[in-house]
């Protein structure tokens, strides 16, 4: 990992020990999809952040700043880079600094690798907590996100040799254990509300409409999620188990992988549709990245 | 802020860039009461550590080593002792690393001022979101408490002259805007239950009965909580606003602090109760911090 650290608009070579970012994941993050040196959908994501930050009354480092020292870390490469923003350093205790001078990270990551193939989705048993004051936010309180994708260790499409976990079916004998593998698991809300997977958002198609969970009372607003309700006109929804499985179609979506069809959730299954191919084919013509020649 | 950071059991000079508790709060921490160069109820902080660490699968450093770092670090002196672990560095993602080497930091910090006179307190805005699988844990997800001390900034009897807040009497003309000083907040989960302080727990007494909300479901199961449920006899009890209103004496207790009794909430006052002043007395015959003669 190449990282850069600062302190306001001064470079530094760690992090203060009294970050609040540490202290109370006091901060928030953004993933970003870069493409040859640059970000394609930085405005997307800088006002993200700072739709996010005025909510947390979180000072911002200067966004020229940021943008340029970004560019000079991904030296004309293409990969993943990901910016994080704390309040800074601060007294112990919970009262935030009324003068904060935001830390804030710059790195940069490997692409991971994007499936071929339809992901193999699985159900996390663990729940998101109902919290509209922090509904939609990408801030730093991920454990939630932690434990979730702690459930399962093998990938499904994405390291079929890697270890697997054995679960028993649902549907027979007990003693029937078969490996489990997957790509992403889905999460829900304490109450029951389908809301994400662990790291990327979740639509569903039923009939010609696409549906997509709301996040105002938890999950997170994906700038990919964006995109792709207006490209598909999706709308919001409160959706559970039921409402996924009978769907006709299933994608996930964030930045760093695009539009991900799903090609089974436990026992069901679906065959690739034309309209998450036709969705790709957009995202593809709208974003550089994600240009054939690149995936 | 005296501060020692480590790897596993190695000493460093900075957090590294990549700890899993920068990036998603995925820690603990402890704050202690150190007086004299050690810590009284150490043994009582470590359980709880230990018991956060296996619900979140966190490794903890060697105890020995850790101890031994804290009384290096107390140098002899009295004060506040912080421990923060977190599961050190991992890759971009939430998946946590197969083989964490916790990172850890023990830091010193100047006691409080402990007021002299009863608490005032307020109702805080903001609500804690109800999460069973993280209830109790002092985990380093900690927004909500941010965001909850961040609703009001004078002190009550902390600081009498700092800057006051209007606010609007809820009994009479909305134009009768009084000063409003706080020393804590009470914060009620997202369901209406009465839960904690932004930093202590809260007991309330009703005829002779001690009663204190559970932290199964939000709040943390404080280290003081603990030896004051056993000091009392009191029982978890599901409270509202109108239980805590209608006690015949209230407090909030945290290891740094030790036993606060409660003057004020909103209109209601509440004099000196003795079982209260009993409790305190007990305290200080039981941790040598709370002694008389170095109160």
């Amino acid at each position: 990992m190449s990282v850069r650290v600062f302190v306001g608009a001064r470079a530094v070579d760690a992090v203060p020990a009294d970050d609040r970012g540490l202290a109370y994941g006091d901060g928030l993050f953004e993933t970003m999809r870069a493409h040859r040196g640059d970000v394609p959908w930085w405005p997307a994501h800088w006002a993200r952040l700072a739709a996010g930050a005025a909510r947390l009354r979180l000072p911002l480092p200067d966004e020229a700043q940021v943008r340029a020292e970004a560019r000079a870390l991904l030296e004309g490469e293409s990969g993943v880079l990901k910016l994080l923003v704390t309040r800074g350093s601060g007294g112990r205790g919970y009262m935030p600094p009324t003068k904060a001078i935001p830390t804030w990270l710059l790195s940069r990551h490997p692409l991971p690798v994007v499936p071929k193939t339809g992901l193999v989705l699985r159900w996390c048993d663990t729940r998101l907590a109902v919290q509209p004051l922090l509904g939609g936010l990408k801030h730093c309180n991920r454990l939630e996100q932690v434990m979730a994708r702690a459930e399962w260790q093998a990938g499904g499409t994405e390291s079929p040799s890697a270890p697997v976990v054995g679960y028993a079916s649902r549907h027979g004998d007990a003693m029937t254990v078969r490996p489990q593998v997957a790509d992403e698991g889905l999460m829900r809300s304490t109450e029951g509300d389908v809301v994400c997977a662990t790291a990327a958002n979740v639509f569903i198609l039923r009939g010609n409409r696409w549906l997509t969970p709301a996040v105002d009372r938890c999950g997170i607003a994906g700038v990919c999620r964006r995109w792709a309700m207006d490209a598909t006109g999706a709308t919001e929804a409160r959706l559970d188990v039921t409402d996924v499985e009978a769907a006709d179609a299933v994608f996930l979506c964030n930045v760093v992988r695009g539009i991900l069809p799903v090609a089974r959730l436990g026992e069901r299954t679906w065959a690739p549709h034309p309209l998450v191919v036709a969705l790709q084919q957009r995202l593809a013509a709208e974003h550089p990245a994600f240009a054939p020649e690149y995936s």
